[in-house]
């Protein structure tokens, strides 16, 4: 990049940190935000700079909140008898998109990926138990990825669990909506098959 | 993202504007910088809000820079006779990594597009023209990309250049390194046959 000013390659170079983000992307951000008027890259630059302001984490779920508790454990509405775990702060915001779900969270943070470095210990699974200890969840729904991390995680805290005596299930394996099933993983085909339901 | 706090949903959004970026790959840039120290997310943040201090536009190849003219332009062991027109800065950077280029650049901010509202007026053929009766060039070649876009534009300036009487080139098409001749389109192979080459 000899040819870009300094500023351009520092913003490109810094760019390339993001997740999924190559040097050709990073170029192309950098290129479009140089045709925004500077009030708009002021506006970004503050948000960047005060992204961490007024954002704490929920000591209960472990999401992104601007109050601890947050809203979401918070909730008297909410039953305080089941606990969805989640990986990730999006994949909470996936499910309460569905409007199907009134129970609480756990974000574990990640799950279980040897060849990254990330045990049991790197997530929020001592949390977990304290708080299975101290306010005792009737159903746990572990709801992961349909990967080999999740599937990881999974076997992991069902035997983490088993001792708690509580109802512990996982979201269901099948074809999605759209899917064909010609072009289906047998994996799935034969979760869907022994999941098949009564129409 | 109704869950998440206001930093967190403003950034978000504003990262959905830049190119290619949707609000899933927006959450997962915020979710990886909320990670980041307060000082990376600062000088991120310095960086975007100066990104424009320092860059210009050379007034000649129209290429981002921070002296007008550009390093190019003023290099006056760079062959002043050959001009290579291409859509943007990012093009002129990857002829450049070849080290095998030594003329002058023109950028032309862009290709015709007339579904995008993108004609001649839009694009820097105003200051080409100026540039070839100021400085006439021996030579002229068009490096643009091999799609609809490149080839509209690639049509228009021909004409526009003939009575400039320069010789004009085109980059050379065939197949990539690395490309299989099975899974190549006619364009590519007819191109490919044409421009053959003894061995």
């Amino acid at each position: 990049m000899s040819e870009f000013p300094r500023n351009i390659k520092s913003l490109i170079n810094a760019f390339t940190r993001l997740p999924g983000v190559g040097p050709r992307t990073a170029a192309r951000f950098v290129f479009y935000l140089i045709t925004r008027p500077n009030e708009e890259l002021s506006a970004l630059a503050q948000n960047i700079a005060q992204l961490k302001n007024d954002v704490t984490t929920c000591n209960t779920c472990g999401n992104f909140s601007e109050k601890n508790p947050c809203p979401i454990c918070n909730d008297p509405k909410r039953d305080q008898k089941t606990v969805c775990i989640v990986s990730r702060p999006q994949d909470l915001e996936a499910i309460e998109k569905t409007r199907e779900y009134n129970g609480l969270y756990h974000i574990l943070g990640g799950t279980i990926n040897p060849l990254q470095g990330i045990g049991p210990s790197q997530l929020r699974i001592q949390e977990l138990e304290t708080r299975l200890k101290n306010n005792p969840p009737a159903e746990i729904i572990l709801a992961l990825n349909p990967d080999m991390e999740g599937e990881t995680t999974v076997l992991y805290l069902t035997k983490l669990l088993k001792p708690y005596n509580l109802k512990i299930t996982r979201l269901a394996r099948g074809l999605p909506v759209g899917g064909e099933l010609e072009y289906a993983d047998e994996i799935t085909i034969s979760s869907a098959l022994k999941g098949r339901r009564e129409v």
